[in-house]
């Protein structure tokens, strides 16, 4: 491997804090995957350089919710009421394999890269097999092994997933991929209806014991909140702060449903929060108070959540949609940017789902970068680059993805995963799904 | 030419009454355009055949509210207030010429039929050479060239654009153009706050006496309730409904804000309403109660309003945020289906924007036809393909347009319009108006 590669000729969007967006410019990294320079193109363009001229380069997107797998269940139930639409998914999930789950993240892999997402906050089943596939893949994760143990949440032929013996297993991957920069493994207590309040604490517990993170979903629905102040006294982020869970670095998904006082709680403790609009508005959940949060100073990502509530990984979907619903609830036009969603899912996206080495190009970060192209009609004028990628950029403008340095999309052609076989096992694995479904109906 | 052209072996999801689905399908069309056979494959694939096994074929969607010469426009003003996008936009349109409204039209018009749409509902400026550049393209427009008596819109370097002139102009176009199937052209009272009470009575007296429809902004902004209640003593539609607009055919952008009375109006008067989510939404309007227009019975068309509010013209993300919001707002999975928003961008549309002509594939129909491929992980699996158009299919998708039968998108390639030539063309026409906006400023 050469020493140093350059990117040369593209417009740099740094999504640095000063927002800094340079023309004509050049980006490079060393051997090991960190940025050296970030600045106006360094003279010609060598025979060595990748040419990005007619490009944007931005900081690699985070997702920082998902469920990879469950892009097996895609399409599965789409136009109905949530009830059916649990039914319907759990029906498939409970005969879901290991294997399953293998072929599922990795049609995740495809789309995710494909649309330029560099890393990803992922509870579900994790195993060491799992984890080696992202990192065959060259993907970076977040991954929080789900745990409950009050619920079945479906899962059920897959092991070991429940309760205390989950989270020992989450302990044993932590210490596996210890040295391994593209993981960090988290607990995933799934929330406080499927987790009793003793495993919510035994996690803050062992996370500080351990200096692990954790992964949550709160305030997802009214329903939730309504049963949590029924069965508890309380809401459910003051609960989950009772546990002690934001003792600790703790990533939680969807709030939706937050009071005033569980806004500063989350502010106040640095807790990150994904924001999922086009999943929470998919099964009817509600809309976030995106603004209350941003203004009330809470560490923000943004996530697709999983397929089977989307239908796809595609961020940039969860910027425009995200930058939008606000305006219209509010009857506002500027009470949400697209530039404010748009650092959500590179600066502090990256650091509420705990990887802040990356999500902002500038030297001594790691090299995760992303590449669009600018030649379609929709990139015609060019007013701005980040008004094209708020409003206009789609994830097929990607051409080009590196993280860590590592060039896992190259023109347009993946270099770590194969496409086709992956589809082709994808549909057989979901065709057998939906049969079993079926058989047990 | 050959005498039929048969179009084999996809999906066909032909939006008929019963939302029929046709596995390894047929869809063939004779010389002049029209639909010959939907169904089945009958028998194997010729030579003379388009092989489509790996698509789905779906009736070219309908865009039915657009301001096409806006593009030039795209991305000028995001994130900002009303009055200051109005200032922008207006800053910049005001040193529009008949020869930018060209070029933003040709670039409008790559953007639409590479994603899909076949037909457009347009209100700006139209002259012969605009008209003639839609048939050269081979696209379907409705035509309404915008009048206003005492509000300056803009255009003030193009004409003959203001009041009763404007009126003569409209006559004049739709008697040129009165053999051609692909243009209709209607009257553009832009608006209440426009276009006086006498300038709406007339426009309803001509529609009727020379057959012409009416397309009209209403109801956009509470602002403009409010403006119209105080002015008039009555809400926007009624105000329309008392000038006699809908005892002749119009077409209604907008109705964000209709009272209970209003939605009764426009169902039993039968007049088209195009739905403009994104639109809506970014310039904090507000969201339309789509599931009472449904239900009230209300004629619905989709529609991507012009680039400066949007910032593109791909209707599969109108289908996908018009189907969630209204979930999302009343916290309601199932008050608005995919396959809703589907029929709205298909068989509703057309009917909506006056081309009853198009939008369901059955014999006898106009062949306007697109086809989607399948093969990324975005369609995988595919549990059902209404799913996939809803939720997961993007513009990018779309391989192949026909038109009337003439095919104007062959595997990715346009065959009527220079795409790079017109992009330069626009970036520079673009480039212009913002010299001279800032030049005036």
């Amino acid at each position: 491997m050469r020493a140093e590669t350059r990117l040369v000729g593209a417009t740099i969007v740094t999504q640095d804090a000063n927002n800094t967006v340079i023309a004509d410019g050049e980006l490079s990294f060393d051997a090991s995957g960190v940025i050296t320079y970030v600045g106006p193109r360094r003279g010609p363009v060598g025979a060595d350089d990748q040419d990005l001229s007619g490009h944007i380069l931005l900081p690699g997107l985070v997702n920082a919710h998902t469920h990879s797998a469950m892009t097996l269940m895609r399409g599965s139930c789409d136009d109905s009421d949530l009830a059916t639409w649990l039914g319907v998914v759990q029906s498939l999930e409970q005969h879901i394999t290991a294997e399953d789950v293998l072929i599922g993240l990795r049609l995740a892999m495809v789309e995710m890269i494909r649309t330029g997402t560099t890393t990803f906050a992922d509870m579900y089943h994790w195993d060491s097999a799992l984890l080696a596939a992202v990192v065959n893949a060259g993907m970076r994760v977040v991954a929080a092994h789900a745990v409950f143990d009050f619920a079945d949440i479906g899962f059920s032929t897959v092991s070991p997933m429940n309760g205390r013996e989950g989270l020992d297993h989450t302990e044993a991957l932590a210490a596996e991929f210890a040295g391994e920069k593209l993981v960090r493994v988290r607990y995933g207590p799934h929330a406080p209806y499927t987790s009793s309040p003793e495993m919510l604490t035994e996690v803050a517990r062992r996370a500080e014991k351990h200096g692990l993170g954790v992964e949550i979903h709160l305030a997802e629905s009214a329903f939730e909140v309504e049963q949590n102040l029924k069965n508890y006294g309380c809401t459910p982020i003051v609960h989950a702060d009772r546990a002690g869970l934001f003792a600790v670095p703790t990533l939680v998904a969807h709030v939706v449903h937050p009071t005033a006082e569980e806004i500063e709680i989350l502010a106040q403790r640095g807790a990150g929060v994904s924001h999922n609009p086009v999943s929470n508005l998919k099964l009817g959940s509600g809309i976030a108070p995106l603004a209350a949060l941003r203004d009330g100073g809470v560490l923000l990502g943004l996530g697709t959540d999983g397929a089977a509530s989307n239908n796809d990984l595609d961020l940039f979907e969860e910027i425009k949609t995200g930058s939008l619903i606000h305006r219209g609830v509010a009857q506002k036009p500027d009470i949400t940017a697209g530039t404010d969603l748009l650092r959500m899912a590179t600066a502090t996206g990256a650091a509420a789902v705990g990887f802040p080495e990356v999500g902002v190009l500038e030297p001594g970060r790691w090299a995760d970068v992303i590449a669009l192209q600018t030649t379609s009609s929709r990139a015609t004028p060019m007013f701005s680059p980040t008004a094209f990628l708020s409003f206009a950029a789609r994830g097929s403008d990607v051409t080009d993805v590196f993280i860590g340095g590592q060039q896992v999309l190259a023109a347009g052609k993946l270099t770590t995963l194969d496409e086709d076989s992956i589809r082709a096992e994808a549909a057989a694995a979901s065709a057998r799904l939906q049969q079993l479904a079926e058989e047990n109906s």
